[in-house]
């Protein structure tokens, strides 16, 4: 019998090379009235009669019930690990206790994780799936506006660590996303406003229709918590379509020049600097205010666009200013910060009209602290 | 202005599919004499003039001297971390030790680490670097006979946790792994015996011309540490060529039917119960006989093929026989901790005469124990 494989004999100088391709393929769909016995979407993934889930605290105070009756009228058997995901908890600590929970469950290396929270759980939770065992299966079920619209699309998964957001991570695809927007009737303002944040800056990048559909209807989707209507569903759609638009062709980031970064230039460190007052989507349109009044000073945007940008996130409840967008150091060491994570570069989207955009990596100091003076001038 | 994404309009029953690939793609090749500085193959990754190096204590210790020259005439500057990388180092406090590291250097998103070491060492850097910043590049320098035929070509990555072997990691793969067999010459017989072990492992499934090498050549193989003339090369040119032509096709073990968990399926709990005295490759050959001799009883091999085995084991100076393999209690429970990591299912590779073999999911009890039999009469 001899092997199949061909070596040179008596080669020293030989080289392999090692291809292949890992084919990712994932669902996101609406899952209407999620824990009503007659929807089984909840326990589709996985071959047992039991499921393992983790849930957020807050979401588990409001719906703990209604997922364990669920179970019960299921005959399901449900191993349940609660976490109070809040940003702070976001460590290495809480992963290694989310492991813990799958350790003395013994779970096995294909059984399905099912996640029910908001972006922190879904992120924390997702690189716990990610590293056990070199990786198990797991469900997103996002429980907030901002969850349904980013984190339901996106295959990245982290913890901070040293202080730093996300500082240890992967990109870890769930199986699926089940969508139920009853989640948001029970949101505050405060956070459907974070969420519409992250839609907000998507229709500046990428649909000027999304964009005015935030501009007309504003008062209706704050107002009914996105529950009647088609304009919510809408919105939420046109926000999932446009972001899975730009993430599909660069799931991994191999690409850093990412039009989704738009918002996210300056305010990492700012957030991180204003943790306990500041919501990451306020950061982030804080952040799309200064980038457009960059765009504006290069002719990029009309002063009729840049108004209405400004006026719509007005309208939306978001803020409009923040002293630390006027402070020079610390808006440069933001700038110099996130330029580490694109590998040296700027990289920074700017809004050409309304529903585009372009990556400059060309910004001077002092045109930043013009469009800074533009900002607070505004 | 249009967005280009079609939305159907009041549509609450959307889906969406996520499709993507990720495209892997590696290079293993021989780097002689890797600290002449004749020799830039260390270097070839990376664009800045400084360069990261994880390397084992052990191996500082021998090559220290010569990498720091090495850095010193090429003019490049050398950022070293040194980790005394044992199997009871594997662990998260070294994890978090090197990702540090990587912190206190302000690693950059595309920056290369050097990773010089055994497949202790590869495995937790490896680990690092996939979870850093979501992932960072690196590059393989094994230093032992195991390493070269083993971690250099897999993209395992891990660190043991909660008492258990690689309970967290991943599967991130290298951007090159160099190999340069000088590193061989100063390991102790015992250690190149382990290498051995591996080579032996994978000639019983994959190649009788691999495993007549060793049958033929022992005695050279272990007096001239693998330094001079033809077979050695050759030997280690089957065992990877081999390795990859197994691997390639199931880098991510989607498939958990794998030929090369041949001798992995029983060693695991019995390696870790004898964490002091056993090395990774005895136990793993231990488990390859006990495989053989299961195989002898199904007819699978003959008897002469079964003695062919137990003598090149006894050749290699590797054991034919440890008391834990007639432990019946020990020997089921390590096949239960197994199939948990096989989701449920036995998966045993055993040898169809030298060379070739089968994967079978339906071996008894009773089976088991007449195997164990066979094994410690022979």
């Amino acid at each position: 019998m001899k092997n199949n494989v061909l070596v040179n004999f008596n080669n020293f100088k030989r080289t392999w090379n090692v291809e292949s391709q890992l084919p990712v393929s994932f669902t996101i769909h609406y899952s209407n009235d999620i824990f009503d016995p007659k929807n089984l979407d909840l326990i589709e993934y996985g071959t047992s009669k039991r499921r393992l889930v983790v849930i957020d605290k807050a979401v588990n105070e409001l719906y703990g019930e209604n997922l364990k009756k669920y179970f019960e009228s299921i005959s399901f058997d449900l191993k349940l690990k609660v976490i109070d995901a809040i940003e702070e908890n976001k460590d290495w600590k809480h992963t290694d206790e989310i492991l813990k929970f799958f350790e003395d469950e013994g779970v096995l290396r294909r059984e399905t994780i099912i996640v029910i929270g908001g972006g922190v759980l879904l992120d924390l939770v997702g690189f716990c799936c990610s590293i056990y065992r070199r990786g198990i299966p797991y469900v997103k079920v996002p429980t907030t506006l901002l969850a349904i619209v980013d984190a339901s699309v996106g295959v990245k998964v982290a913890a901070n660590h040293f202080g730093r957001r996300n500082r240890i991570g992967a990109y870890y695809p769930p199986v699926a996303t089940l969508l139920d927007k009853k989640f948001i009737a029970t949101q505050s303002q405060r956070e459907i406003v974070n969420g519409l944040a992250e839609i907000f800056k998507l229709s500046l990048i990428k649909s000027e229709e999304l964009f005015e559909l935030l501009e007309n209807n504003y008062d209706q989707l704050l107002r009914e918590k996105f529950q009647l209507g088609a304009i919510p569903v809408r919105v939420i759609n046109m926000a999932i379509t446009g972001m899975i638009d730009e993430l599909q062709p660069n799931l991994w980031e191999k690409d850093l020049e990412r039009p989704v970064d738009f918002g996210h230039t300056f305010s990492p460190l700012i957030e991180m600097n204003n943790i306990q007052t500041m919501k990451h989507g306020e950061a982030v349109v804080l952040d799309c205010l200064l980038s457009s009044c960059i765009a504006f000073n290069r002719g990029f945007i009309t002063e009729d666009e840049l108004k209405r940008i400004f006026n719509t996130a007005k309208n939306l409840k978001l803020p409009t200013w923040h002293r630390d967008f006027g402070n020079k150091e610390l808006v440069l060491a933001a700038l110099e910060d996130t330029m580490r994570h694109r590998n040296g570069n700027q990289y920074i989207p700017i809004p050409v009209g309304i529903g585009r955009c372009v990556i400059i990596n060309n910004l001077k100091e002092e045109e930043l602290i013009s469009a800074m003076n533009t900002f607070e001038d505004i």
